[in-house]
């Protein structure tokens, strides 16, 4: 517990977690996505039902991927991915950031113990903390 | 220098930077373009002109974007970025780290002395590196 182990303690989620999240519905059109993806300046757009709660993801890869594969006329729901990797406002830093090596993505959403959606920590988010670790 | 100070020194984006990058040419149309992302698996894709020299990037928000403005049809030129914030071999991995937290962009394309594409790094493998300071 001295300061020695203090200085290496990694800080959790909700301290560097972006908290203003564009989301969307199952239910609305890929392009809609799209536009919502351009509008926030993200790529990463979770997807809640009427609850709240979070059911999928929708990045711009998927986007492109309907680009490739089934055109562009469909719903958030058939392109989204259902199980979604997630994490929690206590959890440190370190195990999100294994996380997302783990599944190669870029980005986990933030649930409460309910399962709603109350922020996302990106790629990039881990890579400022990291910068300023060696400053 | 000293051990106190050998302890901090960040690593060179070489030691922690992708090698085998999947890349496009700009005469090649959008959707090829999103063909060769999912294959790879990846949201970036540098493009380079006949001498191997990086001319732009292309990433999934592009194809997003090219789904919401100007349709699918157009060619990987009509919506590269052309301003590339690139990084080199020798380059800290702190300092790589703080371009992307700059320009808010989540890889940058490796480039030799002559411009030459040799590797990509992304805020995913600077998230290996600081997962791994904490465990
Ligand atoms: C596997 S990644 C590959 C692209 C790239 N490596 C990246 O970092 O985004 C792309 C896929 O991951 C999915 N995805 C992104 N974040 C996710 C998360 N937190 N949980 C589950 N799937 C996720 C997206 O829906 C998309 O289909």
């Amino acid at each position: 517990a001295g300061p020695m182990r203090e200085s290496r303690r990694a800080p959790s989620v909700r301290e560097i977690m972006q908290r203003n999240i564009t989301c969307i519905s199952e239910t609305e059109e890929i392009k809609t996505a799209a536009k919502k993806l351009m509008k926030g300046e993200t790529n990463h757009l979770p997807v809640i039902n009427k609850e709240g709660r979070l059911v999928g993801i929708v990045t711009t890869y998927d986007i492109s991927k309907a680009v490739v594969k089934m055109g562009i006329e469909n719903t958030v729901s058939s392109i989204m991915s259902r199980k979604v990797i997630t994490t929690s406002p206590g959890e440190a830093v370190d195990i999100a950031a294994m996380k997302l090596e783990k599944h190669n993505i870029s980005a986990l959403p933030v649930i409460d113990g309910e399962g709603k959606l109350i922020g996302l920590l990106s790629a990039i988010d881990l890579g400022k903390l990291f910068g300023k670790r060696w400053l």
